[in-house]
């Protein structure tokens, strides 16, 4: 093709809209098979899933679209910030792909449809052997695509860069040392103390005042509810569906226990607030969305966590759980709230761990992964070690493997070297807290329900780059470098409160 | 490309599964669009329709694929009945569409999907000016194509042919002029008697329950509910995502009248049976699916009116109303049942008509798109007219468009030519009944819940052949010639029972 700069650079908008469509199709398809789709159609739609694989695949590779960017490449110096980035992302991507026989790469995108399915039936069985053999070749891809893209480095630590450019092994060992230094002393500080009553969590609370709840949830913390949808799910996720104008988050009710429903809404809705929140005219780019699931994490964890469990924010939704669940939280106060959903005691669900202990649940899952990465243990035996890591780590006794190494969608998702960006993304937030209080009263924003001033701020200094900026270019531009002890020292003062440590 | 007989027939599978994949992709986006998607997400969603249905134009008219159609058809004589018919379709449809410019193609696409929201918008505040400039873009965009496609024919009848292959309007014009010779009497007739008692229907019917009642229906009919799926929507609809094995329905339910949501749930379950009943190997090919959209509602409302509303079937379901709503059906009876949903009157919606004015619905929305495809009439009147032809056809007076020519989603689904089908499938479907007779015990089968005798007859004669034989072919195998007598007659008896005429 004869590009002129001008030619090119239209192109290379049509270009990424082409993408951002079939990339919409493609989050629809698993979107409706975790909501609504008919329980036997994994398999249907798992036969439409590689056929648009294999589209993406030949567009992405087609010669004319390395040409394209190789083109626009060559002239980087007259394109804007943003469109340097966009070749940079979209070449990268091409070049590690074109690794990928596309055989390989149609045939994985098939078997995480499947797997997904499997992985549901075999959590309602608990029968991880059900599940083993898709668990097995979702790993060997994962080693063997690997091995292809980049085959001088460690398998593991390619995956770990896949989520976070740039994390390794070290990092996090060290990382989740210095963690493990702080939290065990702290958690047996914490056992030492009376525990703290929880029972207002408990009760009778119907789904359709649940759902209720949810919404207001979803207004209070600033989502547009136009752009926005809520629907349920076995577990929650959030899905952005062709760019920031149509975002899906979903939760899942227990009748009895309204608080795991209310910081999933919290959580899921703070990765809509990053999602919805790029700058518009980043909209069908590949600069739209989170630059790292790490920093989204550091968003959902931040809203659910930092302000969610905060005393000043179980104040501000009180009356409005008191209005919805009027028997059940008769004669209950606030103050009641803000100790049950920050009542820290190891447990064997990581969605619905406490601060404390959550890092812990990620640290299993981090070990267990590495070594399997590493041929040092087979799937087959990941039942096992799971269960002897809880009692190692968390001391607690795991009853079956529904409430252990089945209990998350992440692997049967394929997502190998996700979890560490949840502990991360939780001590990048506290980290964001201290930033953000030099120039926001957070507790009285918090208190009067005004989200707008802590919308801003992340908005400001986080949203509106979507991935323009790489992780570590975030954290440097906002907190300079990232320090753990802010994390720790957000927790001791946490406990403090809660438990009157000295 | 030089084809083998072998690989052609190899190559012509997989295009259609490729076919089958966007087909699948677009129905969802269709199908979220009107479950569960945000307010505001219509244009995303166009924009995504837009790419997906170019990607499909140019799959379906590059020079690879007309190739090798034309290749088999050169070798039609080595085929299977199935592979010629399958060569047939898709070469008569890429004649079709290299027809039209391909950005006109995919602009209509596109304007589609807004169409279908702006309608729901001018619907819900009965504000047809809204909605006039689409719905002049969707009779324009229809005129312009039947005239690129059969520039010599009168262009409504191209679009009657699309959804009945060979149907004209002087067909129509006399058989719908042999239904109103007979149907305006009978209705007369009707009008003189003492009008049936209906408040069996209306009540307090909470919508959970009502959801265990179309479960129950979908059962009873022999849907297989791991393959179809139940959702709400504004106006009820099946669809069908990817071949035979994931079909959704849906209904509209409304608390003070549990009788409406229970006809469309057995009205879009028929659809779904059919779809679902085409000979597994036509899957993911151009021959699954229905023929035509007549012999769609010839079973559609054979399972909805000929089946739901008789006396048999009434006594069948009556213990299950009577289990789900105790308080409501206290005191009443089967037979008030059948009654109630066989009561005759003029109304102003045609969803909700009863059997014997339901054609007079349709034979207004015929009248109408018949003048404004032949330049005889502005869609700006289109309002005027509507009310007009209701008041001479039915005697009603229309209150207001929402109640009015805003009812349908037909138009704002660029569907022009489709409703004659209502009417002629019922009235197939009366004839089939008299052929299913000879053979099947149909009132028994009924009585005693055993719908299989039934859906065998419909799949053996119907369903089972998908696209393989015209509309025509079927009912010449099936029934011979086609009488409407048949369906005035049944129209009578059904009459003389309720209303006791001579």
């Amino acid at each position: 093709m004869d590009w002129t700069l001008d030619t090119a650079r239209d192109e290379l908008m049509a270009l990424q809209r082409k993408m951002a469509a079939y990339d919409h199709a493609l989050g629809l398809l698993q979107y409706d098979g975790a909501t609504t789709a008919p329980k036997e159609t994994a398999m249907n739609r798992g036969m439409t899933f590689s056929v648009l694989a294999e589209e993406i695949y030949r567009l992405s590779t087609a010669p004319e679209t390395v040409e394209l960017l190789e083109f626009l490449d060559a002239h980087k110096a007259e394109l804007t910030e943003k469109e340097q980035r966009m070749v940079y992302l979209l070449l990268k991507d091409i070049r590690d792909m074109q690794k990928i026989p596309m055989e390989e790469y149609v045939a994985f995108q098939e078997l995480l449809v499947q797997a997904d399915d499997v992985w549901h039936k075999a959590k309602d069985a608990s029968d991880f052997e059900l599940f083993r053999p898709y668990l097995e070749k979702i790993f060997d891809t994962n080693k063997r695509f690997a091995h292809y893209i980049e085959p001088d480095k460690d398998p593991y630590d390619h995956c770990l860069d896949q989520y976070e450019q740039g994390l390794t092994q070290a990092t996090l060992d060290d990382f989740f040392g210095k963690l493990r230094e702080k939290l065990v002393p702290l958690l047996k500080q914490v056992a030492a103390k009376p525990q703290v009553d929880d029972s207002i969590r408990f009760g009778d609370f119907p789904i359709n005042q649940q759902e209720v709840l949810s919404y207001y949830l979803m207004k209070l913390m600033g989502l547009d509810l136009d752009h926005v949808g809520l629907s349920t799910t076995e577990h929650p996720f959030t899905t952005s569906l062709g760019s920031h104008f149509d975002e899906r988050i979903t939760t899942h009710y227990f009748e009895n226990d309204f608080v795991c429903s209310m910081y999933s809404v919290i959580h899921e809705g703070g990765h809509a607030l990053y999602d919805t929140g790029s700058a518009e005219d980043l909209a069908y780019t590949v600069l739209d969305g989170g630059t790292s699931m790490s920093i989204h994490e550091s968003q959902s964890r931040f809203y659910e966590n930092i302000i969610g469990r905060s005393r000043s924010y179980c104040r501000l939704v009180f009356p409005k759980l008191q209005e919805l669940f009027p028997q059940q939280m008769a004669g209950r106060t606030a103050e009641e709230l803000y100790r049950a959903v920050n009542k820290a005691e190891p447990s064997l669900i990581r969605t619905e761990a406490d601060e404390v202990t959550y890092c812990l649940h990620v640290m299993v899952r981090y070990e267990l992964e590495k070594r399997v990465m590493a041929g040092e243990l087979e799937v087959k035996d990941l039942p096992a070690e799971w269960n002897r890591l809880y009692k190692e780590y968390l001391g607690v006794d795991v009853p079956d493997d529904k409430h252990g190494v089945l209990q998350d969608s992440h692997w049967s998702g394929g997502l190998i070297g996700y979890f560490p960006s949840y502990a991360l993304g939780s001590a990048y937030g506290a980290q964001f807290l201290a930033k953000m209080k030099e120039t926001v009263d957070v507790d009285r924003c918090i208190e009067n329900g005004d989200f707008q001033p802590i919308n801003d701020w992340n908005r400001e200094h986080i949203w509106q780059y979507g991935t323009l900026y790489t992780p570590a270019q975030i954290l440097e531009r906002t907190i300079g470098a990232f320090h753990p002890d802010y994390y720790v020292n957000y927790l001791y003062e946490k406990c403090k409160d809660i438990y009157g440590l000295e």
